[in-house]
């Protein structure tokens, strides 16, 4: 089904993609970071079916996402537990729950996140850390990093870029 | 290619990854948010098939992405250019570049956003507009919205969630 291994690229976001960049992986994520571990929780919440379960849930074990762990002996059963990476990739789901809940939620938000002291909804974007200031053009802007080669360099020498509204 | 429409999954992010999760159209998004707007530009860019190139412009035209436009009558040309939901999905992209830079980047990042009075590079977060609180568990939490349905709601009280660190 892969058409192409997008590995050679060298944009962050396309190597991102190319270790999960699919349905099933990014929901098996979500579900991992919703605290399911076993392949029966993932199988039922996903409705996938088992061989492609089992293909998935490997290949997120091989890019560093889960850590594969026997939980018991007998029977042999492991569970699927998300690594440092794949905490990290968080922001990206919640980025996109944010999106989907804006763009593809007609009846309202099924699951949101909300301020635990208020109960108020979060309104999610995304920010600089070091200054707490939210990226948005003029403030910030994508630019070639200090491993950028003549391609990408080309590339944002051509277009005036903005970082645009966080 | 498509094994199963998520289109009628209730969660946020599922919805959205029907629209948009496939490589080819986020990379789109990613060129079009970026500046391009033209076919060869896209072709260029990506490396991609002009038949699986012109098939992914005219799912995000359908989904509301992008909007085509006639630039030139004579010949006929067409240009593509995000729409203001095309632009809602920079945080997901931005939030995939921090990720990539994180883990996929060893030699050092190839593109990355900088803060432009200092040109020091971002720490890319996620966080709450109305407060400007960093997205973590305990002031955050992911629960069911007003329109969750039954599995949803069944699903959440099933486990405690974390909403994570931002």
């Amino acid at each position: 089904m892969r058409r192409k291994s997008l590995q050679k690229m060298h944009c962050p976001i396309a190597r991102s993609l190319d270790r999960v960049g699919e349905w099933w992986s990014i929901l098996i994520l979500r579900d991992a970071l919703h605290g399911y571990t076993r392949f029966e929780e993932f199988r039922e919440s996903l409705g996938v079916a088992p061989n492609i379960l089992a293909v998935r849930l490997a290949r997120l074990v091989e890019a560093g996402f889960l850590e594969k762990r026997q939980y018991s002996a007998h029977p042999p059963r492991h569970e699927y537990v998300p690594t440092e990476r794949g905490r990290d990739f968080r922001p990206v789901l919640l980025s996109l729950m944010a999106f989907g809940n804006r763009h593809f939620a007609p009846e309202g938000a099924m699951v949101h996140v909300v301020d635990t002291r208020t109960g108020e909804p979060a309104d999610i974007g995304v920010f600089d850390r070091a200054t707490g200031r939210p990226i948005a053009a003029p403030d910030y802007a994508m630019v070639p990093g200090p491993a950028a080669n003549a391609r990408i360099r080309k590339r944002y020498a051509r277009r005036k870029v903005e970082a645009g509204a966080a």
